[in-house]
């Protein structure tokens, strides 16, 4: 078939950074079906290796690699050369660079981005934290939080505190209720900690009606009704305004999108 | 300074490949400082581009890029030959290679690979999924989930459930205690959905410590007592015996090797 590619991804890790490539790579072809069931992790034996090659040339396949190991990069790349397979190698290339520019060489070991290491510790505890601190279930947490996310139910303040913790940062979040009064200690967190997220009304109503659907229930509550968002949000505004919060839309913006700007002006902060 | 590296990365949206792919590769050199402050997000405009091409040739710097647009990419392939600049295309070679095989060619669109499609919002829903049934909240949840995590204190139950929702797995866990009866609704979940963490003793010991640290406790108590964690661990162990679980040892793994372990096994079972 014209329009499938195969693509064999060979690492001697997990391979974690070809998905993500590889990801990035296939949003760009929307009319291409891409057959990524060739995920080959933990590759460190010559003969595996080249095994893995020959299958990828008889398939006719894209090969991508992040193999540090310097002599299977090589085994890879004479073979993929003598034979016309279609090789991409993510490491090697830089590896070259960087020793051109400093004299330096890889430690070529396999994995050693996933190491034990204190800032590995600090994404599990922060990951801990968030889900501690989800929801406004603790409002002490926000005083330990790098930021504190604000704002109507279903602006993505959940999704949104787990993606930046997965990145280390402490996150809590609260939602924002009229009928609810605000936990006092709020007062107490500096405004540029706080992050308020607005979002369309339509939008907004959109998502809360499929929320009810997906949980089998009926769409005619208040949850739903425009009018009753649009008093929500503005109670909202009112909160981000009194607090000094950093106010994001978040209207058709992803989690990595809506996160990218407040790791931003959390850096700023710095 | 010889053992500094300045590395510049340019997308035209957020750039999270080149951030994975720089992680990958600076974890190969611990004696060399990689410099990252410059991060160009949602670069699209040629002058800008080029303003950030001359600096990075100022600051010795290498780039990564990861640009869709490929007018852009033409620019900052031919600024980078005419000047020496040390420039690594990610995307380009791969779009290449696509091109010779099927003939298609990308659609440009920077910013794609995040779009709220179904995909997207299974994603969410599921991180959403994993909040809401961690650490026993709701045993309901278990016979909902593609996966339910059982372990004993301090096995990483709570950040590999989150690693996994991010990948949009329904992930619910549930921590193991001899004194606490099981959710008598375990029974009726599937052996193969049931993964069970172990752990060496001596390792559990010492991350029991630091937990106790971190929280401002003393470590007298019998949570860090490597007699009462054998006792727990043996215990179990005859958990995930009479369910059939699937047991991970998840001494010295980070959570990526672990949840890679537990996404290979989830896709065995389809």
């Amino acid at each position: 078939m014209k329009n499938e590619i195969i693509v064999y991804t060979i690492s001697d890790s997990i391979g974690e950074t070809s998905q993500k490539l590889l990801a990035a790579v296939t949003a760009q072809y929307p009319d291409l079906v891409f057959n990524n069931s060739y995920r080959f992790s933990f590759v460190n034996k010559e003969e595996e290796l080249i095994d893995i090659l020959r299958d990828a040339l008889k398939d006719k396949a894209v090969v991508i690699s992040t193999l540090v190991d310097n002599h299977l990069a090589t085994v890879a790349n004479d073979f993929s050369r003598q034979t016309d397979l279609h090789y991409l190698d993510l490491m090697n290339p830089f590896f070259e660079i960087i020793k051109s520019k400093t004299g330096f060489t890889p430690i070529e070991e396999p994995g050693i981005v996933h190491k034990l290491d204190k800032e590995y510790f600090n994404k599990i505890a922060a990951i801990e934290f968030a889900v501690k601190y989800d929801d406004g279930k603790n409002p002490q947490g926000f005083l330990q939080s790098d930021a504190v996310i604000l704002g109507v139910s279903r602006t993505s303040k959940t999704p949104l505190s787990m993606y930046l913790a997965n990145k280390g940062y402490k996150v809590s979040n609260l939602p924002l209720i009229p009928e609810v009064p605000l936990p006092q200690i709020l007062d107490k967190v500096e405004g540029q900690k706080i992050i308020g997220l607005v979002c369309k009304p339509e939008n907004l109503s959109r998502i809360r009606s499929n929320r009810l659907d997906s949980l089998g229930l009926s769409n005619s509550s208040s949850y739903t009704n425009l009018e009753r968002i649009y008093e929500e949000l503005e109670y909202s505004k009112l909160v981000f305004k009194k607090h000094n919060a950093y106010v994001i839309n978040v209207t058709d913006k992803s989690i990595e999108e809506t996160a990218y700007l407040i790791e931003k002006h959390l850096k700023n902060l710095k």
